[in-house]
């Protein structure tokens, strides 16, 4: 099949956008999806975000989320942004806050600011409510109380002694907080470790923070399952629950990651993070 | 400036090319360069590929090779391949051999088959006589005669010993042959410390070569600059032409590589490698 796409970016997650409303295109080949996003041999993506129309007035539109090693995705912060982006650049719709059915259920992208001349847009995104009860979180510590919350609990790493705060964002997160810069630590090395801690049944994010000021944290994430990242979504919404629970900041902070800067602000409906996306160049192919 | 490119690759080695004969386009910012060739927040590549038009009749084209660093290239065996397949392809000139005018000076490819559908080309390029004499080589041997091949000269590295053979192809080559399968072999780290060796004062590309059978070799390299890469075709030349000496192969052999497979074929004019290229998508982009 021939298609048109854009590519796009959040924050250097990049993605392969296509606008599938017509229903005239196939993703259901996971070796195909694997070589589309080869990054030597293919166009080289994160993944292939598919923009599919939907027969329900609670919608605009249906997204479906294809990583690059061929599996689906329930959500993704990044991808999400460069969706509504991509929705406004083409003027799919004249609506700027739109609803989304993802697997991880109704998203809502709301968009803030648009350059079409500078390819950018910024979005903000709710991320729903964070669970910190100890019986909602993937952490097997039958000790604590069901209904507390998992603060500065200690974990023995290599003889050295971190505090992590336990956050789901729908996916976990063991949040540490640092004095020192976490640039001089051996954190890739330490994140690995602490992913696959058997006190995490479900693996876990690993968050490696350090305040800067009350309004912002910098922060490295080792995520579940793919590494270091340049950035998290989920990752940055966790760090700023957790760092109001410490009385870090209060419930909102830029985060500064490698890959570029997320708002977050924690609200009684939810986390929400707010973050550019860019598009990068069209292209059509031949698969 | 907005252009639009083709991507390609050449066993995995890729590129942007472009058609500059207009010269209406700028690629002297190499930061720009480095951006656009930026696989995450760019479209990606190892490098960009220029085509010029020229006023001089022993040259149908110009090409100018940007490395993905900003810096030019004077010679790229698998981007030659690449440009070949693209003016072909877009129907640049009705010749099926091409006179090329690169800073390594003139590059005659020829296209052997070429398959529109299939998006591929497979393509022959003489890439020049080996030399192989001591006093021609980068390598720092006083006590062996000038005009004496360097074979099977022994290097100690971490406690075991490695016998290399000394190719030029314009670039340095030291060729290894083993009995065993590489893959076994912690071969990443020997090239690393065998190309930084004080014997080689310009450092070395490094070949980890086994034959399979008299027409076949399988083959690693480590190369200068850039570690473990998918193809080296100057390393695959190198290769035969040392394995010929050794009486391990004719003069011709399949070379195979991570990336794919090069035959070579070494004749009284200089090394034929003879290698696909692959057509993957076009593009627009406004940088």
């Amino acid at each position: 099949m021939e298609f048109k796409f854009t590519k796009m970016h959040g924050l250097g997650n990049d993605f392969i956008v296509v606008d599938n409303r017509e229903n005239n295109l196939e993703f259901d080949d996971k070796d195909k999806i694997k070589n589309i996003c080869n990054r030597r041999f293919g166009v080289g993506a994160d993944g292939i975000l598919e923009i599919l129309s939907i027969d329900d007035p609670d919608y605009d539109f249906e997204i479906i989320i294809h990583n690059s090693d061929g599996s689906e995705a329930e959500m993704c912060g990044n991808g999400i942004r460069c969706i509504a982006h991509y929705i406004k650049e083409y003027n799919l719709t004249e609506k700027m806050k739109l609803s989304l059915k993802t697997k991880a259920g109704k998203i809502i992208p709301e968009i803030m600011e648009y350059n079409k001349d500078q390819k950018s847009a910024i979005i903000s995104v709710n991320l729903g409510k964070p669970e910190l009860k100890n019986e909602n979180l993937a952490i097997d510590l039958p000790e604590i109380k069901k209904d507390s919350y998992i603060l500065n609990q200690k974990l023995l790493i290599d003889g050295r002694e971190y505090k992590f705060n336990m956050v789901s964002m729908g996916n976990p997160h063991a949040v540490i907080f640092f004095n020192e810069d976490i640039d001089e630590l051996n954190w890739k090395d330490i994140g690995s470790k602490i992913e696959k801690n058997p006190l995490f049944p479900e693996k876990t994010n690993v968050e490696f923070a350090t305040k800067i000021n009350n309004n912002k944290i910098k922060l490295n994430v080792w995520e579940r399952g793919a590494g270091a990242t340049l950035a998290c979504g989920t990752g940055a919404a966790a760090t700023v629950v957790a760092a109001s629970l410490n009385n870090l900041v209060d419930r909102k902070a830029l985060v500064e990651l490698p890959g570029g800067n997320l708002q977050v602000e924690w609200n009684d409906d939810g986390v929400y993070i707010k973050g550019e996306s860019r598009l990068v160049f069209n292209g059509i192919i031949n698969v």
